[in-house]
Protein backbone atom coordinates (compact mmCIF):
# COMPACT_ATOMS: atom_id res chain seq x y z
CA UNK A 1 0.00 0.00 0.00
CA UNK A 2 2.18 3.20 -0.85
CA UNK A 3 1.49 6.32 1.09
CA UNK A 4 1.32 9.27 -0.70
CA UNK A 5 3.22 12.09 1.49
CA UNK A 6 2.34 15.20 -0.84
CA UNK A 7 0.21 17.81 1.54
CA UNK A 8 -2.98 18.07 -0.62
CA UNK A 9 -3.54 21.49 -1.46
CA UNK A 10 -7.22 22.30 -1.27
CA UNK A 11 -8.74 22.90 2.33
CA UNK A 12 -6.94 20.41 3.84
CA UNK A 13 -9.47 20.64 7.12
CA UNK A 14 -12.85 20.04 4.89
CA UNK A 15 -11.67 17.25 3.59
CA UNK A 16 -10.37 15.49 6.64
CA UNK A 17 -13.73 16.39 7.71
CA UNK A 18 -15.60 14.78 4.62
CA UNK A 19 -13.51 11.86 5.01
CA UNK A 20 -14.49 11.83 8.61
CA UNK A 21 -18.20 12.13 8.17
CA UNK A 22 -18.27 9.67 5.45
CA UNK A 23 -16.80 6.71 7.89
CA UNK A 24 -19.09 7.42 10.64
CA UNK A 25 -21.83 7.42 8.30
CA UNK A 26 -20.73 4.29 6.43
CA UNK A 27 -19.55 2.58 9.55
CA UNK A 28 -22.99 3.21 11.09
CA UNK A 29 -24.89 1.90 8.08
CA UNK A 30 -22.34 -1.11 7.25
CA UNK A 31 -20.82 -1.94 9.87
CA UNK A 32 -17.14 -1.71 10.44
CA UNK A 33 -16.19 -4.69 8.78
CA UNK A 34 -18.79 -3.98 6.25
CA UNK A 35 -17.26 -1.03 4.76
CA UNK A 36 -14.05 -0.89 2.65
CA UNK A 37 -11.44 2.00 2.25
CA UNK A 38 -13.00 2.14 -1.46
CA UNK A 39 -16.68 3.42 -0.04
CA UNK A 40 -15.17 5.85 2.22
CA UNK A 41 -13.23 7.41 -0.35
CA UNK A 42 -16.22 7.64 -2.83
CA UNK A 43 -18.46 8.69 -0.24
CA UNK A 44 -16.14 11.52 0.66
CA UNK A 45 -15.34 12.18 -3.30
CA UNK A 46 -11.41 12.17 -2.45
CA UNK A 47 -8.99 9.26 -3.92
CA UNK A 48 -7.83 6.75 -2.01
CA UNK A 49 -4.25 8.51 -1.03
CA UNK A 50 -6.12 10.97 0.76
CA UNK A 51 -7.81 8.63 3.07
CA UNK A 52 -3.97 7.54 3.63
CA UNK A 53 -2.42 10.32 3.51
CA UNK A 54 -4.91 11.75 6.88
CA UNK A 55 -5.21 8.40 8.59
CA UNK A 56 -3.37 5.57 7.11
CA UNK A 57 -6.02 3.31 6.86
CA UNK A 58 -9.67 2.23 7.89
CA UNK A 59 -8.53 1.56 11.44
CA UNK A 60 -6.72 4.84 11.61
CA UNK A 61 -10.27 6.77 10.45
CA UNK A 62 -12.10 4.87 13.09
CA UNK A 63 -9.75 5.78 15.76
CA UNK A 64 -9.50 9.05 15.21
CA UNK A 65 -12.78 9.36 14.70
CA UNK A 66 -13.94 7.70 18.23
CA UNK A 67 -10.95 9.61 19.96
CA UNK A 68 -11.71 12.69 19.14
CA UNK A 69 -15.18 12.05 20.94
CA UNK A 70 -13.33 10.77 23.91
CA UNK A 71 -10.98 14.14 24.20
CA UNK A 72 -13.94 16.43 23.41
CA UNK A 73 -16.00 14.74 26.46
CA UNK A 74 -12.67 14.74 28.79
CA UNK A 75 -12.10 18.66 27.91
CA UNK A 76 -15.93 18.87 29.15
CA UNK A 77 -15.35 16.87 32.12
CA UNK A 78 -11.90 19.21 32.83
CA UNK A 79 -13.95 22.25 32.53
CA UNK A 80 -16.36 21.53 34.80
CA UNK A 81 -13.79 20.43 37.36
CA UNK A 82 -12.64 23.57 37.49
CA UNK A 83 -15.98 25.87 37.79
CA UNK A 84 -16.83 27.36 40.81
CA UNK A 85 -20.27 28.28 41.93
CA UNK A 86 -23.62 26.65 43.02
CA UNK A 87 -23.71 22.99 42.33
CA UNK A 88 -26.92 22.76 41.09
CA UNK A 89 -26.36 25.27 38.52
CA UNK A 90 -23.32 23.43 37.52
CA UNK A 91 -24.81 20.02 37.17
CA UNK A 92 -27.28 21.80 35.52
CA UNK A 93 -24.55 23.64 32.65
CA UNK A 94 -22.89 20.17 32.73
CA UNK A 95 -25.50 18.24 31.64
CA UNK A 96 -26.45 20.94 29.16
CA UNK A 97 -22.79 20.71 27.28
CA UNK A 98 -23.31 17.14 27.57
CA UNK A 99 -26.39 17.18 25.36
CA UNK A 100 -25.01 19.83 23.50
CA UNK A 101 -21.67 17.77 22.27
CA UNK A 102 -23.92 14.80 21.80
CA UNK A 103 -25.90 16.77 19.14
CA UNK A 104 -22.80 18.49 17.65
CA UNK A 105 -21.67 14.96 17.30
CA UNK A 106 -24.12 12.44 16.57
CA UNK A 107 -23.17 10.40 13.71
CA UNK A 108 -20.50 9.70 15.94
CA UNK A 109 -22.51 8.57 18.87
CA UNK A 110 -24.81 6.82 16.54
CA UNK A 111 -21.97 4.94 15.52
CA UNK A 112 -20.47 4.22 19.10
CA UNK A 113 -24.35 3.59 20.10
CA UNK A 114 -23.34 0.52 17.19
CA UNK A 115 -20.26 -0.59 18.28
CA UNK A 116 -21.62 -0.87 21.79
CA UNK A 117 -24.84 -2.67 21.27
CA UNK A 118 -24.42 -4.14 17.70
CA UNK A 119 -22.55 -7.29 17.16
CA UNK A 120 -18.47 -7.30 17.20
CA UNK A 121 -17.58 -5.63 14.10
CA UNK A 122 -14.40 -6.25 14.43
CA UNK A 123 -13.45 -2.72 15.13
CA UNK A 124 -10.25 -1.54 17.08
CA UNK A 125 -11.75 -1.54 20.91
CA UNK A 126 -12.67 1.97 23.34
CA UNK A 127 -13.58 1.70 26.37
CA UNK A 128 -17.31 3.34 26.23
CA UNK A 129 -18.02 1.97 29.66
CA UNK A 130 -15.18 3.91 31.29
CA UNK A 131 -16.61 6.81 29.24
CA UNK A 132 -19.83 5.90 30.60
CA UNK A 133 -18.38 5.42 34.41
CA UNK A 134 -16.48 9.32 34.45
CA UNK A 135 -19.89 10.91 33.32
CA UNK A 136 -21.46 9.06 36.09
CA UNK A 137 -19.16 10.30 38.42
CA UNK A 138 -19.41 13.81 37.18
CA UNK A 139 -23.06 13.76 38.06
CA UNK A 140 -22.47 12.28 41.58
CA UNK A 141 -19.63 14.64 42.52
CA UNK A 142 -21.82 17.52 41.84
CA UNK A 143 -24.81 16.32 43.89
CA UNK A 144 -22.48 15.27 46.34
CA UNK A 145 -21.77 18.50 47.04
CA UNK A 146 -25.02 20.06 46.43
CA UNK A 147 -26.09 18.19 49.33
CA UNK A 148 -22.75 19.08 51.30
CA UNK A 149 -23.32 22.93 50.52
CA UNK A 150 -27.58 22.55 51.61
CA UNK A 151 -28.90 23.41 47.69
CA UNK A 152 -30.05 19.65 48.00
CA UNK A 153 -31.91 17.80 50.56
CA UNK A 154 -29.55 14.77 52.07
CA UNK A 155 -30.79 11.46 50.91
CA UNK A 156 -30.21 8.87 48.37
CA UNK A 157 -27.10 10.29 45.80
CA UNK A 158 -27.61 7.02 43.38
CA UNK A 159 -31.08 7.28 43.04
CA UNK A 160 -30.52 11.10 41.55
CA UNK A 161 -27.44 10.29 39.23
CA UNK A 162 -29.86 7.89 38.06
CA UNK A 163 -32.67 10.07 37.43
CA UNK A 164 -30.42 12.67 36.05
CA UNK A 165 -28.44 10.32 33.61
CA UNK A 166 -31.73 9.00 32.62
CA UNK A 167 -32.50 12.07 31.28
CA UNK A 168 -29.63 12.59 29.58
CA UNK A 169 -30.03 9.24 27.85
CA UNK A 170 -33.49 9.54 27.04
CA UNK A 171 -32.62 13.25 25.17
CA UNK A 172 -30.02 11.67 23.37
CA UNK A 173 -31.49 8.38 22.63
CA UNK A 174 -34.76 9.81 20.77
CA UNK A 175 -32.26 12.17 18.55
CA UNK A 176 -30.94 8.94 17.41
CA UNK A 177 -34.10 7.22 17.12
CA UNK A 178 -36.77 9.70 16.43
CA UNK A 179 -35.24 13.42 15.44
CA UNK A 180 -38.35 14.31 14.30
CA UNK A 181 -39.87 14.08 17.86
CA UNK A 182 -36.80 15.10 19.66
CA UNK A 183 -35.94 16.98 22.49
CA UNK A 184 -34.25 19.94 21.78
CA UNK A 185 -31.50 21.73 23.94
CA UNK A 186 -34.37 23.94 25.30
CA UNK A 187 -36.26 21.10 26.02
CA UNK A 188 -34.22 19.17 27.71
CA UNK A 189 -32.95 21.95 30.05
CA UNK A 190 -36.64 22.63 30.89
CA UNK A 191 -36.23 18.76 31.96
CA UNK A 192 -33.43 18.91 34.22
CA UNK A 193 -34.83 22.27 35.89
CA UNK A 194 -38.24 20.35 36.52
CA UNK A 195 -36.19 17.12 38.28
CA UNK A 196 -33.69 19.58 39.98
CA UNK A 197 -36.73 21.05 41.50
CA UNK A 198 -38.44 17.71 42.76
CA UNK A 199 -35.03 16.91 44.47
CA UNK A 200 -35.37 20.43 45.85
CA UNK A 201 -38.51 20.12 47.26
CA UNK A 202 -38.19 16.38 48.96
CA UNK A 203 -37.18 17.64 52.24
CA UNK A 204 -39.98 19.28 52.61
CA UNK A 205 -43.01 16.81 52.61
CA UNK B 1 -33.28 -29.41 3.61
CA UNK B 2 -35.86 -32.36 5.10
CA UNK B 3 -38.34 -31.11 7.55
CA UNK B 4 -38.65 -33.86 10.39
CA UNK B 5 -42.09 -34.23 11.46
CA UNK B 6 -41.06 -36.85 14.26
CA UNK B 7 -42.61 -34.87 17.21
CA UNK B 8 -39.48 -35.17 20.01
CA UNK B 9 -40.52 -37.21 22.99
CA UNK B 10 -39.15 -35.81 26.18
CA UNK B 11 -39.47 -32.06 27.59
CA UNK B 12 -40.77 -30.16 24.49
CA UNK B 13 -41.04 -27.06 26.93
CA UNK B 14 -37.48 -27.22 27.83
CA UNK B 15 -36.18 -28.28 23.98
CA UNK B 16 -38.16 -25.14 22.67
CA UNK B 17 -36.59 -22.61 25.40
CA UNK B 18 -33.26 -23.75 24.83
CA UNK B 19 -32.90 -23.34 21.61
CA UNK B 20 -34.88 -19.91 22.12
CA UNK B 21 -32.34 -18.81 24.53
CA UNK B 22 -29.40 -20.09 22.47
CA UNK B 23 -30.18 -17.97 19.39
CA UNK B 24 -31.15 -14.70 21.20
CA UNK B 25 -27.56 -15.49 22.39
CA UNK B 26 -25.48 -15.95 19.25
CA UNK B 27 -27.25 -13.48 17.44
CA UNK B 28 -26.91 -11.09 19.96
CA UNK B 29 -23.03 -11.95 20.19
CA UNK B 30 -22.17 -13.06 16.57
CA UNK B 31 -25.04 -11.14 14.89
CA UNK B 32 -27.91 -12.52 12.89
CA UNK B 33 -26.16 -13.13 9.59
CA UNK B 34 -23.22 -14.27 11.86
CA UNK B 35 -25.40 -17.20 12.96
CA UNK B 36 -25.87 -20.51 11.45
CA UNK B 37 -28.63 -22.92 12.33
CA UNK B 38 -25.78 -25.68 12.93
CA UNK B 39 -24.47 -23.09 15.60
CA UNK B 40 -27.64 -22.56 17.33
CA UNK B 41 -28.76 -26.29 17.99
CA UNK B 42 -25.45 -27.29 18.61
CA UNK B 43 -25.62 -24.42 21.52
CA UNK B 44 -29.13 -25.93 22.56
CA UNK B 45 -27.66 -29.22 22.59
CA UNK B 46 -30.24 -30.73 19.94
CA UNK B 47 -29.66 -31.86 16.47
CA UNK B 48 -31.27 -29.67 13.37
CA UNK B 49 -34.09 -31.75 12.78
CA UNK B 50 -35.57 -30.53 16.19
CA UNK B 51 -35.33 -26.54 15.53
CA UNK B 52 -36.70 -27.29 12.02
CA UNK B 53 -39.62 -29.00 13.72
CA UNK B 54 -40.12 -25.81 16.40
CA UNK B 55 -39.23 -23.52 14.09
CA UNK B 56 -38.82 -24.39 10.70
CA UNK B 57 -35.52 -22.03 9.88
CA UNK B 58 -33.17 -19.66 11.59
CA UNK B 59 -35.74 -16.89 10.61
CA UNK B 60 -38.19 -18.23 12.28
CA UNK B 61 -36.55 -19.07 15.36
CA UNK B 62 -35.85 -14.89 15.45
CA UNK B 63 -39.45 -14.33 14.50
CA UNK B 64 -40.64 -16.08 17.32
CA UNK B 65 -38.03 -14.87 19.70
CA UNK B 66 -39.17 -10.98 18.89
CA UNK B 67 -42.75 -11.61 17.88
CA UNK B 68 -43.08 -13.35 21.99
CA UNK B 69 -41.57 -10.42 23.44
CA UNK B 70 -43.94 -7.79 21.46
CA UNK B 71 -47.01 -10.32 22.62
CA UNK B 72 -45.81 -10.16 26.46
CA UNK B 73 -45.51 -6.02 26.15
CA UNK B 74 -48.96 -5.40 24.27
CA UNK B 75 -50.50 -7.74 26.92
CA UNK B 76 -49.16 -5.91 29.64
CA UNK B 77 -50.38 -2.39 27.58
CA UNK B 78 -53.83 -4.40 27.73
CA UNK B 79 -53.98 -5.31 31.57
CA UNK B 80 -52.99 -1.36 32.10
CA UNK B 81 -55.71 0.14 30.28
CA UNK B 82 -58.11 -2.10 31.71
CA UNK B 83 -56.79 -1.44 35.20
CA UNK B 84 -58.61 1.36 37.48
CA UNK B 85 -57.87 3.28 40.26
CA UNK B 86 -55.59 6.61 41.16
CA UNK B 87 -53.19 7.56 38.17
CA UNK B 88 -50.14 7.81 40.18
CA UNK B 89 -50.46 4.20 41.37
CA UNK B 90 -51.11 3.02 37.93
CA UNK B 91 -48.23 4.62 36.46
CA UNK B 92 -45.92 3.24 39.06
CA UNK B 93 -47.08 0.04 38.80
CA UNK B 94 -47.17 0.14 35.29
CA UNK B 95 -43.28 1.04 35.05
CA UNK B 96 -42.16 -1.59 37.25
CA UNK B 97 -44.01 -4.15 35.72
CA UNK B 98 -41.80 -2.60 32.29
CA UNK B 99 -38.86 -3.19 33.95
CA UNK B 100 -39.86 -6.73 35.15
CA UNK B 101 -40.72 -7.77 31.95
CA UNK B 102 -37.75 -6.56 30.98
CA UNK B 103 -35.70 -8.05 33.32
CA UNK B 104 -37.65 -11.59 32.67
CA UNK B 105 -36.68 -11.33 28.90
CA UNK B 106 -33.27 -9.57 29.06
CA UNK B 107 -31.34 -11.65 26.23
CA UNK B 108 -33.81 -10.70 24.11
CA UNK B 109 -33.95 -7.68 25.03
CA UNK B 110 -30.29 -7.37 24.65
CA UNK B 111 -30.51 -8.49 21.00
CA UNK B 112 -33.37 -6.15 20.22
CA UNK B 113 -30.64 -3.23 20.75
CA UNK B 114 -28.43 -4.70 19.24
CA UNK B 115 -30.60 -5.11 16.11
CA UNK B 116 -31.78 -1.82 16.39
CA UNK B 117 -28.41 0.11 17.03
CA UNK B 118 -26.54 -1.95 15.34
CA UNK B 119 -26.03 -2.31 11.47
CA UNK B 120 -28.07 -4.06 9.67
CA UNK B 121 -27.81 -8.36 9.80
CA UNK B 122 -30.20 -9.34 7.58
CA UNK B 123 -32.91 -10.20 10.33
CA UNK B 124 -36.75 -9.63 9.70
CA UNK B 125 -38.04 -6.45 10.53
CA UNK B 126 -39.65 -5.59 13.28
CA UNK B 127 -41.10 -1.92 13.69
CA UNK B 128 -39.20 -1.68 17.54
CA UNK B 129 -40.35 2.27 17.15
CA UNK B 130 -43.73 1.25 17.19
CA UNK B 131 -43.53 -0.71 20.04
CA UNK B 132 -41.76 2.36 22.00
CA UNK B 133 -44.64 4.63 20.96
CA UNK B 134 -47.30 2.40 22.91
CA UNK B 135 -44.86 2.61 25.71
CA UNK B 136 -44.77 5.96 25.81
CA UNK B 137 -48.43 6.55 24.80
CA UNK B 138 -49.05 4.44 27.81
CA UNK B 139 -47.35 6.75 30.05
CA UNK B 140 -48.75 10.08 28.58
CA UNK B 141 -52.16 8.54 28.96
CA UNK B 142 -51.58 8.26 32.44
CA UNK B 143 -49.80 11.70 33.51
CA UNK B 144 -52.54 13.22 31.49
CA UNK B 145 -55.83 11.26 33.40
CA UNK B 146 -53.27 12.19 36.62
CA UNK B 147 -53.34 15.84 35.87
CA UNK B 148 -57.25 15.59 35.00
CA UNK B 149 -58.34 13.70 38.33
CA UNK B 150 -55.87 16.36 40.29
CA UNK B 151 -53.35 13.70 41.52
CA UNK B 152 -50.64 15.86 39.53
CA UNK B 153 -50.50 19.73 39.06
CA UNK B 154 -51.06 21.12 35.66
CA UNK B 155 -48.15 21.60 33.63
CA UNK B 156 -46.03 20.11 30.53
CA UNK B 157 -47.06 16.64 30.01
CA UNK B 158 -44.33 15.61 27.54
CA UNK B 159 -41.20 16.66 29.98
CA UNK B 160 -42.60 14.07 32.68
CA UNK B 161 -43.22 11.59 29.90
CA UNK B 162 -39.33 11.64 29.18
CA UNK B 163 -38.60 12.07 32.94
CA UNK B 164 -40.45 8.35 33.65
CA UNK B 165 -39.34 6.88 30.06
CA UNK B 166 -35.49 8.20 30.84
CA UNK B 167 -35.53 6.30 34.02
CA UNK B 168 -37.17 3.45 32.70
CA UNK B 169 -34.54 3.28 30.40
CA UNK B 170 -31.37 3.97 32.63
CA UNK B 171 -32.39 1.54 34.42
CA UNK B 172 -32.76 -0.88 31.31
CA UNK B 173 -29.46 0.02 30.00
CA UNK B 174 -27.47 -0.05 33.18
CA UNK B 175 -28.88 -3.71 33.30
CA UNK B 176 -27.40 -4.43 29.85
CA UNK B 177 -24.15 -2.55 30.36
CA UNK B 178 -23.09 -2.68 34.11
CA UNK B 179 -25.30 -5.78 35.98
CA UNK B 180 -22.58 -5.58 38.60
CA UNK B 181 -23.22 -2.45 38.84
CA UNK B 182 -27.46 -2.22 38.28
CA UNK B 183 -30.63 -0.97 39.59
CA UNK B 184 -32.86 -4.06 41.16
CA UNK B 185 -36.59 -3.60 40.70
CA UNK B 186 -37.09 -2.53 44.61
CA UNK B 187 -34.42 0.60 43.42
CA UNK B 188 -36.31 1.06 40.66
CA UNK B 189 -39.54 1.81 42.31
CA UNK B 190 -37.68 4.08 44.57
CA UNK B 191 -36.16 6.23 41.74
CA UNK B 192 -39.74 6.19 40.28
CA UNK B 193 -41.41 7.47 43.79
CA UNK B 194 -38.88 10.01 44.12
CA UNK B 195 -39.93 11.51 40.21
CA UNK B 196 -43.51 11.32 41.19
CA UNK B 197 -43.20 13.11 44.77
CA UNK B 198 -40.91 15.98 42.72
CA UNK B 199 -43.94 15.92 40.23
CA UNK B 200 -46.34 16.19 43.25
CA UNK B 201 -44.38 19.28 44.97
CA UNK B 202 -44.31 20.95 41.45
CA UNK B 203 -47.50 22.96 41.90
CA UNK B 204 -46.53 23.95 45.45
CA UNK B 205 -43.35 26.42 44.77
Amino acid sequence: MKETRTKPTSSDVAVRDRLLAGAAELFTRKGYNGTTVREIVAFAGVTKPVLYYYFRNKEGIYIELIRAAFVKFDALLDETRKERGKSIERLLRFSDRVFALFMENIKVARLMYSIYYGPPQGAPFFDFDALHLRLQEAVRSLIKKGIRQGELPKGNVEDRVWIILGAVNMAMEVNLSHPERAIDRKGFVRILNLILRGFQQEGRR
